[in-house]
């Protein structure tokens, strides 16, 4: 017997339509939307009925970048799976996809089984995993094929990071025809690590060691040239391409640049470039180890070119690069040297609301915010319309939000298991109320609803932004 | 009583979504959809089931840029509203929107009281007006507010053609002004007449008179002159802008230059600057007179810009700039002097085959096909989601597409007004079947089952292309 | 038998080279240049020796853009040929090219003759003539060969000032496919003054009257725009392009993207662009309508990106625009209606000094100070190597430059007959101390040695920077 | 007692004059240039005449990319240095600056020794040296400092090459800081080599061995990227910066988009990539290998955007990177195996000759000629105006060049010592006559009168061409 829900009297909003609808739900999907108040939407009848009158009933987000129990420099990321999508949740996301890594000289299959272990059973909400392949060899390269046929259709590589992460421009051609051939999509880290690093030093041997000189030695212009030589690489390899938390406004300019020649180049940002800048990373003591994270924060100008590529999709995807590490204990591991900071920020909570608030702002449009955190993050990665829209036969991942409701961001009220918030003190237009995973209450009416374990492993398909 | 209609078992294509659903029809509008198969969709009945399966249900075309009976160089356009709209029907096309032309020296009003005129109770489906600005003036300036509040929220100007739709730069500057302030949208016709016409009366001069010289004469530099111009008039009035019938790649290229910098500029093409060329312009005898419109056809080089701008989004719009005139006794009165052949191609029939055509042939996919037939026309002409779309609520305007039918182009088999083909002989995969306008049959499985006089004038809110 | 001179010790800078060298005047002509100190340099002889000694020995000033007594908003540019090139003597300038004014619906003959008769007998120093063509039409065509034969090779054309100077994009093709055959060069006032009219007729109804709105309506877009449309004409009548007073850096961006794209097209700008701004024309009370000149100043950032486009060669010379009015009497004719300023700042006299400033400033080298202001601008305009440069075979028009000489520009101290200076108070380094025209002493150890009359009449070949 | 040369009656050009002019020479300098005719040319006697009548007068040839006796891939550049500045004498080049070699884990000075011992006594012209950096560190940086004051004031590193020259991101980036600050200017042989190493292998793996693979595998595109790096990498150092060899057009449009923000970038191509293209790579059996240098030579298509930014000072300098392997015994090494054919090509000896044919079809001036082979590499590396020019105090190198002569080049005929030519049965118009250095014959109406040892080194200051 099927289980039914309908949520009644809500503007359905998706990347395309806003529209006023009933939605119906059967058995963990949407089977139907009709017009409100049509004899169709009145003759459906539910176990549940939720009342969305006055409120938007938009699909679940979709952060297709987070790093939840990420080691990195001697400590691990404070968000477990559990507490990460839980908090998730609570911000009104209902898919996430991590990053599985890994290591110098191991397999891509260990890695992932490893990262499998971590989530299975753990999460509250769905999730899938993009491969971060640090050793490209012949191995390497045989087991992209395998991962790409069981869902993990996405690697990432660094241009930073040298030592850990990096691979060399070889390396990165050698995945990119790869990719071309087997239809992943290789996800970017672009910055000179290489030259970074030399600046790192000198910048240590002056003396400059406060948080703000990890924001000027990773210069905007060193994200510019890295962006533009993956973009070449991609070129030569014939493979498209997928650039991470793009922060300079150069950097937007190398991805308009590219795409003006018709070249299928993707590039992501994340909140903290929009909302937050240099400012921060300036602030006195070590606050500015709070708002540590690479590519760093940049001067204020940077976010008009930001918002102007969202609105003109030179940039596609708005994800979070959610690498919480605690103020205490774990960023004040670079007390003394900005370059021992872990790298990273806390977020999957508060993406929806800030890009709601950008609504409110004039920034974007309703639909754009549904395009930026849900459509386009789920296309690009394969999980289109099953998840990031509310078309019949999607996932009944469900949102009700109240788009008038009022809040202040905190860490003593957010759900992420890190002690300080990023946008502390922020006041917001807009809540999530509700949220249904797979037509499941997860948040009803703001009180957790879900379970560890109801999130499921989601294989996804190769990208579908490229037609 | 509500009268009812369920499309089963097709694939549903919009804008965003690929789906497998029913669509359900109350009183002329889509009143839900449902994933097929589901109960939910078992659960609806219907006076009228049409069976879809295997093949596309989509939205109907809405076709931005014709001109019926428009008079033109001592004749009139050889299609009426009647025969012009049963013709589109055929192509699947739902709604149009065709110009409403201003005289010099008479009121906006005169004119579009003239094409209400000719239009009402004589189309087969709905249709809306733009508006001819020939004249401004302060009094031009304020009946353009009144036609916007009425639902006339677009007016076209001329850069070319001095002495008959020519606007100068002041007069251009004033519209725009205008309609920055009233929320109008400005189409243009962007080339440099006054230039043109000096090498028009040379090439005359040298007894280069045959068709092929209208296309030497009209330079793609000069088509890009006046968009850049265009684009600067527009960026000093703080107004959006539209620009018609785009075929050069180095217009495009100014779009794209005016779009990476923020502006709010948008082009549309036509089929036959993506499918035809100037070798059909040098066709021998006569015959390139039938290719014979302004913008002119560009050498074949030109297409590939063309569709990598429909690609990346610096082109949103394919309308067809429908203006038929009968090779004998119309295209004829150029014979001698090609600026006597009188401008206009045939098309309004075509546009959605061609269009799908181009998605069997790779350079667009599914999606895309309809966006800049369907919903990117609807949208920027403030007709969505009425218009344009598939959603619950929408005008239940909808075509049943076979994807595999085979057909060849032809003026024997075409229902359009006018003695040849601009595409004759061409084989093309896919055709329609069935096309409903708010839920009533106009062309019922190759049949002709409409009637002039329920196509109804469709007024329209501003743009919806700016948020 | 020969009349020599001799002159010592000076540093003699061109635009190719600085070196420690006596230069040997015969008969009004360099005929040799021997390294100080040689044998060579000791042998020579001569009636009259000049210590240059801690001096620069630079060759005489050529400002290619002077309006002269030209009649303007029914009055006269308050220098006649007389006190202009007496005040140009003293300011290190040796040469102008000043403009003869075709009226409309007479020839090109009759306006150059009014000029000739205007100059001939009163100039200090030598001059030459460009046309301004108000009038295109068949015969004013064919003048223009008949012209570019007798030495007057170059050819203005308006985009602004309808109704008194301007050109339609039609004439202005016509006499660009004229001049691209005959060999001339057309010289382009780059303004929409069609749109400009429009924004002035605006403003004034708006009681925008004072001097500072001279400013704001002559957009910087608008004089982009014109440039480049003045580019695309040319490019389709295959001639090259002179854009005279470039005050916008969006306007040296079209001319860089047009010289990258390999266009012989060429950019002019004027000392007051470089050293005043918006801010000037803003000053209290009627002082701005001293600064009131078309193209207008404009705010100060623009500045760095003309100073950038004169060393990277987007830019080429540097010429006055000397075109003025006394405050009192004549700029006091707009009063109340910025409109009707006549257009136009006094500077013959302080180019030269300004710009060796600008080396001093570090804005350009010194070689660059002497071809941006003498070598450039007689090759541009055919006068090359006779004028422009010092070389065995130039007229010896001589400068003896103190660079170490501190001076005080003012209307109390110059010798331009207008009773302002538009950098009155400005401290400046470097001064010329005598100036020789042919040999001739014109200003000597600064007195004034010249006489009217010595000043002939140069004709000129054509452009000498297409190779 | 003063030697002194009188040259009568010729054509003097520079790269800013053409002037009839009789030039003076007084021990091994240019005393002086007279207007021929005039008293003071007459005046002059002189031990030697030379009648240059119907000739050009020319600076000597300053070719500023050179290896003699380079060692390559296990074998040696068949010219040495007595060999190869003969040959460039016979070419009408007066000045090499070569390149000295820092081996890796040795200092600089070891290599400059070592190269000095090459040179020194077996020139038959003057010559000065670059420096290769092939291994930064912090003895290498100060070593920088006290080269640049002894007159090596130019380094070479390279993005290619990864193990032999190959420097990474971190070490130019070094480099290029301290060249900031010490004057010196960093040469970059811009290809990104680690991604070419990975094609090279792929290629050889597919059993793509014959030498047209070479132009294959180093794409134009790597050479783009290379040169946008070391562009980014020399802003962020705030350096000037000089590419070696730039043979692609997307690499011109590299340095003409920094060029236009300002940048100081300066470019150098050379006669293959003018004259030669991959054409030549692919003709039949192991013929191919005579074209063999890196950057390669490119399709056809490239040559004209490389003239084009010869003529807009894109590129600043044509050099010849001679570098000559004989075909027997050299090139054939890499029979069978693209990757091991020498990278070079002869040349010294045709540079002239074939820049003065680009003068005769008529792609640059006259002047233009001398500018990119004489004066823009003097001032470039430090040396104008000693060596570039025909100026009072110049070194008396000078070349008397006849423009109607008519050569067939050819290795039967040329005087390096190497087996073949690469421009072979080409014919030419223009040749040398007579070649003076420092005021002594070393050609005398093609004969050779020079001898090794007569050319010097020559100390260099740092680089004119920043002002």
């Amino acid at each position: 017997m099927s289980s039914r829900t309908v949520i009644r009297g809500g503007l359905v909003i998706t990347a395309s339509d806003e529209i006023h609808a009933d939605v119906l739900i059967e058995d963990g999907r949407v089977a139907a939307l009709a017009a409100s108040g049509t004899p169709a939407a009145a003759a459906w009848t539910a176990e549940r009925v939720v009342d969305a009158t006055g409120k938007y009933v938009i699909p679940g987000g979709v952060d297709v970048h987070t790093h939840m129990e990420l080691p990195f420099g001697g400590t691990f990321a404070s968000d477990t799976f559990e507490t990460g999508t839980r908090a998730a949740a609570w911000g009104g996301t209902t898919t996430i996809v991590d990053f599985a890594v890994q290591s110098v000289g191991r397999s891509l299959r260990e890695g992932l089984d490893a990262w499998h272990g971590k989530a299975e059973g753990n999460c509250a909400i769905d999730y899938g995993f993009h491969m971060i392949v640090s050793d490209v060899n012949q191995d390497t390269l045989k087991e992209m094929d395998l991962l790409v046929e069981e869902g993990v259709t996405s690697f990432k590589q660094f241009m930073a990071y040298p030592g850990v992460f990096y691979s060399d421009d070889g390396q990165i051609l050698r995945a990119m025809q790869r990719s071309a051939e087997n239809g992943g999509l290789i996800m970017m880290h672009a910055e000179n690590g290489i030259a970074i690093d030399v600046l790192v030093e000198q910048a240590l041997a002056r003396g400059e060691t406060d948080p703000r000189y990890h924001g000027e030695v990773r210069k905007a212009l060193l994200e510019a040239e890295a962006t533009h030589r993956a973009i070449k690489l991609a070129q030569v390899a014939g493979a498209p391409l997928y650039v991470v938390h793009v922060s300079a406004a150069e950097a937007v300019a190398e991805l308009a640049r590219a795409r003006d020649e018709g070249r299928h180049v993707f590039g992501e940002t994340c909140p903290q470039y929009l909302f937050l800048s240099t400012d921060n990373l300036a602030e006195p003591g070590f606050e500015g180890s709070k708002y540590v994270c690479s590519t760093p924060l940049r001067p204020k100008e940077h976010q008009a070119k930001l918002w102007q590529g969202l609105r003109t999709d030179d940039l596609q995807v708005v994800s979070t690069d959610h690498c919480p590490f605690c103020f205490v204990g774990q960023k004040e591991l670079g007390r003394g040297d900005f370059s021992k900071i872990p790298n990273g920020l806390p977020g999957v909570e508060n993406r929806m609301d800030l890009l709601h608030q950008a609504v409110v702002d004039g920034h974007i449009s309703r639909r754009r915010w549904i395009e930026i955190a849900c459509a386009a993050p789920a296309r690009m990665f394969g999980m289109y319309p099953k998840k990031g829209t509310l078309a019949p036969g999607s996932d009944a991942d469900v949102v009700i939000y109240d788009p008038h409701a009022e809040q202040t961001v905190s860490a003593e009220t957010h759900h992420m298991n890190v002690d300080y918030s990023a946008y502390e003190g922020r006041r917001l237009t807009g809540r999530v109320e509700t949220v249904l995973s797979r037509g499941e209450p997860v948040i009803d009416q703001r009180k957790f609803a879900g379970r560890a374990g109801h999130g499921l492993y989601t294989p996804r398909s190769t990208c579908q932004y490229l037609q």
